[in-house]
């Protein structure tokens, strides 16, 4: 398939109305470990601990969690949530799935929140699709609590698969919409990188061509590029520089001010401040060349290769790690930074 | 009407869907001044001057104005626009204010821009409607030519009005859903101010109680704090110093930052930064009592009385100045900063 | 005595060596409101506790403090301190206040500090000079630690003095050079505020017509603006909103950005940013006319009454609260914000 | 020699007054190509163009040029100039070095300048030392005017020496004083850089061991973080991302946040920000061990080896370019971020 097949198809609207990207389950291996990381040092705050489980949320959300640590035998995503407008949303969502042959599973037992609906993206990404949680009050403006960063909500999941073009069909048939893209210049254009959206920032998932399903990473928000260098003074004085992998720096694609983090467990974290509103009808996605190296790093900093290489493994919906594939393109030159 | 009769109501989703605020065309009486203020000092992009008009936009905007400068004989607000998610919204929105008993006019020759429909808020603010525009390129990245702040979009019109809590019905009755709002703690709860959205950001429309119909000010929005203190600096090394009516600082209400100005015929403008996300469905609006000085000024800081009393005229169908009505409540004690 | 008359003046390098302003003791009615009130919310770093005082200091501070409370009956200031370069240069300081037939005290006994010797400025206050005192390490990379602004370290002191020019002629006299002053246009031309410095900055004293003698303000160092604005969100926050006086705005003398704090007693503190290097031989001083309302506040902004009145008494030698007297220039219109 | 001798020495005053670091003339091959890389793009103030030279500054200077830009057939470094307190200083500057037996030269043609003297440090730096020039206005409220960073004023010399603790006795012996020093763990533990002061800053000149004589970079001042970074997206958007070579990011050595860039001739140039005062009588410097990853770089991020290797040459007083010998210890693990 290539870029302009994919780029020029009209895709419907669906029954259904995915809201946003709403949380992540991490498994980590050592939950003090993660939970100093997390909530000492990036100060995400802790809503609740709850057995195995860690409750993590930004200073402005108003849901339980907007990521969990859970302490299992080794470090995966156990799912990516997503929130629909209404629980409705969970049925059509259902027979979508289903319509495509795909597993699904309804689970009613997770924690502070209500049904909920897992399955499958193109890639074998563990997806979860909720409408109800429990609410919490806002601490947007409790700054004198307010440590590190601070993070004030979860933005978006980065995906490493194998064919990005086959999951781009499969994200705008639930009905992303696309802000940016990187693109080969070759007679035969092949999209190796391209910002998925629902709410109106850049993106909600980003898909990356790269050896997967495995998680690149999870982005979250704050407030802009102070926030960001607040961090990295933190984390370097709590002894944690050796977790930052990649920045400060800004994203040509985005226009975001990032820095990379891993965790204990090298899951990536990406603290994300100045996009932009794509919310307007007919929001046109803006093209990169791949050979753009602004692009990539709009400083021309060349990113490390762990960067290009590690990402986070997932779990089927028995358990089990999968096995990612390779990608048919090369990623130190075809993949975005 | 009580504030509890109004916020508890259930609005219907209308038949029609606003996008969010898109653009005024505010009314000068010395163009090369009024230019010189929003271009050479604040920073907005000039798409075009035609004739008696100058057309502008923030640094990411990609329609071709969100600000319109026109001279005329004296200082007034000509029409505060909405932008439309399809065509046909138009004729829904048309429908819908026939309904009302409220006139309403069709334009095809406003400059650059498709079929347009005027017509009234409930306290007679000249309100237009429109889907097409002429796309032009964002500048985002353009940083080497910004100038300002800068600014880069615009986000919200606030407006003075008599009765806030029937301009509450009027705008919840054409899809817009209140973030936050302000009330008196008496028996009898009034509504003092309301912010209104339609973009998942705290407002495109807030009513604060006031002589009017009058717009207060319109808010344009720049990146960080960083921002709102670099246009200050500049304005006053320019010789603009008197234009900073109040700020910069912090509003408890939106938790935005920012600064007002005036321009050189006394339309006031905001910078703002730093609101949040509020597109979740049952996104719950936050209260704030009228007695609470955060919610006028995180930081405590009185706002001058200029500020209270004094806001830009509007014009009604015919070209005239519509005579402002006095509030209900009295400004000074009531009103949100 | 005019302006002409003291600016013009050569003042000789005196034989001892003021290197900058090092602390003050602030006496206070309620140790535990003012130690919450500089370390919970402003967070200084606690160097000790001792007795009825706390000793406080900066982030990047190397001696044992630079700001000490000390609980008494009464608000007060005890006195200002000074270090010199040299032990010798207290025996040099003493001499020269003995020919001025002004008295001094030397004391051995001031906590974690050497040989100290106490003087009067000509217009009462209480100085202290000292070489020695324990040094402490520096923590200026303990970013996650750090609280608030963070305070980097002292940088200054505001004098309310009845007549300045008089003590223009003292400070200079000490070995210190004016960097900035303003002036009445008028042909008598008086001086009614003048900074005066010994390090390279703008100043470690600030003079300024008014009631005295009383201390006006502490001038604490932070590294920028938005460490000013942080401070700013955090007090209001922690519910000490009604503490900040006036700004966050920019002074046009000296360039900062600045905010002003009132403690639980009365005593004020400026947070201090963005001054310049003023170290160059012969570094002419600049003069801002008293009507021009920049250098009072760069963005326009009208400081409270407050801010002109209040100042905190000094103690003379005997332990007694100064008499201050009236300036004779009137404060309003004459002193600068 | 080894680390404990030249750091415990006790180095007399000389007779002179070295002020501070002053200005740097570089020598260009395009001055088009360098006058838009230094004016347009990073913004600082053109005083004058003269023939075949263009004399720059910061917009808080008040002397007529920081950094001079001297057409001529190969990149090169003229000659680092330091501001000496009075005249009568160069006589004993002159002196001094011969004394040392080390050759001298008088000039009177330097534009803008008075009474100049030429020297060379130990390594063969061409040095110069002068107290009059010609005074210009400062710029620093000139907010609506600045471009880039903005860059207020030139801060430091760092110097590729061979042999660093010959040139640190050398700089000592000349008055300057060590702020912070990189040393080796061994037994026979080496000074791999060092930084040395006159101002009360963290430096004015900096030995970093590695082939020179040459420069590593001039290091400008600008106000805060954010300026970093707003020079950082200037410089990309106007096309000289290949310029930056290194960073942004904190250097744990100064505390500075940093970016190096590259001019058209390959010259560097450090925008610096965030150090600390220096000034009291006693300062002890900092040590950092050779092995702790966070001198280099508090954030983690690898140098590029551009950074460790390429430096500017220097001329000597015949204007031939020295021949810069290589350095005892090892570049690449021994020297400093």
């Amino acid at each position: 398939m290539a870029a302009a097949a994919v780029l020029s198809r009209e895709f419907a609207q669906p029954a259904f109305d995915i809201v946003r990207a709403a949380h992540a389950e991490l498994e980590v291996t050592d939950l003090e470990a993660s939970r100093a990381f997390y909530v000492d040092v990036l100060g995400l705050v802790e809503t609740e601990r709850a057995g195995d489980r860690v409750y993590l949320r930004g200073w402005e959300e108003r849901l339980h969690h907007s990521i969990v640590l859970h302490r299992t035998g080794e470090a995966a995503v156990n799912h990516l949530a997503f929130r629909v407008r209404e629980p409705a949303d969970l049925d059509r969502l259902a027979s979508d799935f289903e319509r495509r042959g795909s597993p699904t599973a309804r689970l009613d037992s997770e924690h502070a929140q209500g049904p909920t609906l897992r399955a499958f993206s193109e890639t074998g990404f563990p997806l979860e699709f909720f409408h109800e949680m429990d609410a919490v009050e806002p601490r947007l403006q409790h700054f004198h609590e307010q440590r590190g960063a601070p993070i004030m909500r979860i933005d978006h999941f980065n995906l490493h698969v194998p064919d990005v073009e086959r999951d781009f069909v499969f994200w705008n048939e639930l009905g992303f919409r696309c802000s940016e893209y990187i693109a080969t210049d070759d007679e035969d254009e092949r999209i190796t990188a391209a910002w998925l959206l629902r709410k109106p920032g850049v993106h909600d998932v980003a898909l990356t061509s790269g050896r997967g399903p495995r998680l690149h990473h999870i982005g979250v928000w704050v407030a802009d590029m102070a926030s960001v260098l607040r961090a990295c003074d933190q984390l370097a004085a709590a002894g944690y520089a050796a977790h930052i992998e990649r920045g400060p720096g800004r994203h040509g694609v985005s226009n975001a001010f990032f820095v990379y983090l891993r965790d204990p467990d090298g899951h990536r974290i990406e603290l994300y401040s100045c996009d932009y509103y794509t919310g307007d009808p007919g929001h046109a996605p803006l093209r990169w060349s791949v050979k753009n190296p602004l692009c990539r790093s709009f400083y021309g900093t060349r990113a490390p290769d762990s960067w290009y290489e590690e990402s986070s493994r997932v779990r089927d919906l028995g358990g089990r790690l999968v096995e990612p594939r390779d990608a048919g393109l090369d990623e130190r030159t075809e993949i975005m930074a």
